[in-house]
């Protein structure tokens, strides 16, 4: 199991409709609009690195509105 | 009452625009464009932090030509 | 009540003491090392904006091995 | 008369007493502490650009705790 | 008079014509195709820094194909 | 002959395609999707520095889906 | 099996002594100096994501000269 | 021949005299002291990658107050 922050640039004026979607994702925790350099913190997880690659891919960059995405994966060192 | 710089990018050519309009908006005090990495460095307050990240998601991302915006509350510490 | 996340460099060799450490901050939710161009990320809570300053700055960055903190506040718009 | 932001990170744990000796410096209207990427963020004026990098680099520079300086001067465009 | 230096992000695949066209505007000295995180770096002059923010604004900014300038006065300190 | 990195940045839920695409290309010798501020990096050669330059200007920058490529020359120093 | 990609900051003048040594440690299979935002790129690889974690930590951040460690785990999408 | 501009962070409070003794190496055609992201920016040639590479690790990166340099070869495209 990999867990990931997901800190997300949104196009200017959608962070509050594309943190309700991500939400709405199976595999995401939590996702709240935040202030500063990135409009979207996301938690969320996966089997792998490769299924978490996926799910930011295929799932939450496809929803309308992001533009761009930073995955954080939590190591345990 | 929460006050914050609001550091904006705009879209290519369109700095001056994009500060006159900032300087309409109720709760802005200041609006410059500037040279460096932003365009235009904004001063703005609100009631609270989520009053805040309304009046620039609302009012002041929803303008033409803004294409990110930083805002930097203001701390007390 | 203000929420925030807050991503951390930490200096070379010293993530996973600085995690720990971080943890074990009153209003600190939260706190795992991370891959990525930052080294932590932290949950944590205050009552204001301003109390979130000096929880960041008297008690986080007071911390060994600290680098750069960066506040995200968590805004409900 | 050249007016600018001068966008500030300090060593960390060490915002507060920058923004306060800032304050006293001439030439310098405001500073105050913030979250984000920056901890500081004064506003300053100058005879022309040399001198505004003159304030920047002997007066402001020179403090104690002072990481990284960000000049952003204001144009009229 | 402002001399500067001026950091150009182009659209992809578009940096030799920005460069080109950009060597053709007035007060431009030189402007080159670079690697690294700029595209094109010009160098230009202006009276001060007010037809400085204009010459980039105003003429630079205008070229199709610029995506992002990031103007840098030199100062004389 | 001159080898580089070339750190890419894709539009949102293009990385796959993109890594695809440019693997077929001639001079490259590698490219692989990751996680963090980019979304593909690829390995590449060329006859010497300006070749390099065509190669990323005129060959990958013109696939579809890129955003921004930044190239990193190895120096043997 | 996790493989990435680590861009690597060294502090100034040391990037060729780092790449050496790097290029020693286990389960590193290459580093190289480049020019650009970053000194060092290095690829290497792990059992799991925690093991690519503690590489980085314990082994690659523990040498003298380094200053910052991006890690970017390569994902199969 | 390869030509380059080298843009430079100092240590704060250093940015003239770092500009100073960088005119004074062999393969530097200019240096100024500038505002913004960046402390001063130079020009400089060398016969190849390798030797630009040698030039600033070598020459300009020993030079006391130097923080980091970004070197932006410049490509004819």
């Amino acid at each position: 199991m990999v867990q990931a922050y997901i800190l997300i640039q949104t196009e200017v004026g959608r962070a509050a409709e594309v943190a309700e979607r991500i939400r709405g994702i199976e595999g995401v925790a939590e996702a709240h609009d935040v202030t500063g350099p990135y409009d979207v913190i996301a938690q969320a997880g996966a089997d792998d690195i490769d299924s978490l690659g996926s799910l930011v891919v295929a799932r939450i960059q496809r929803l309308d509105g992001i533009a761009r995405t930073l995955t954080c994966p939590i190591v345990n060192i």
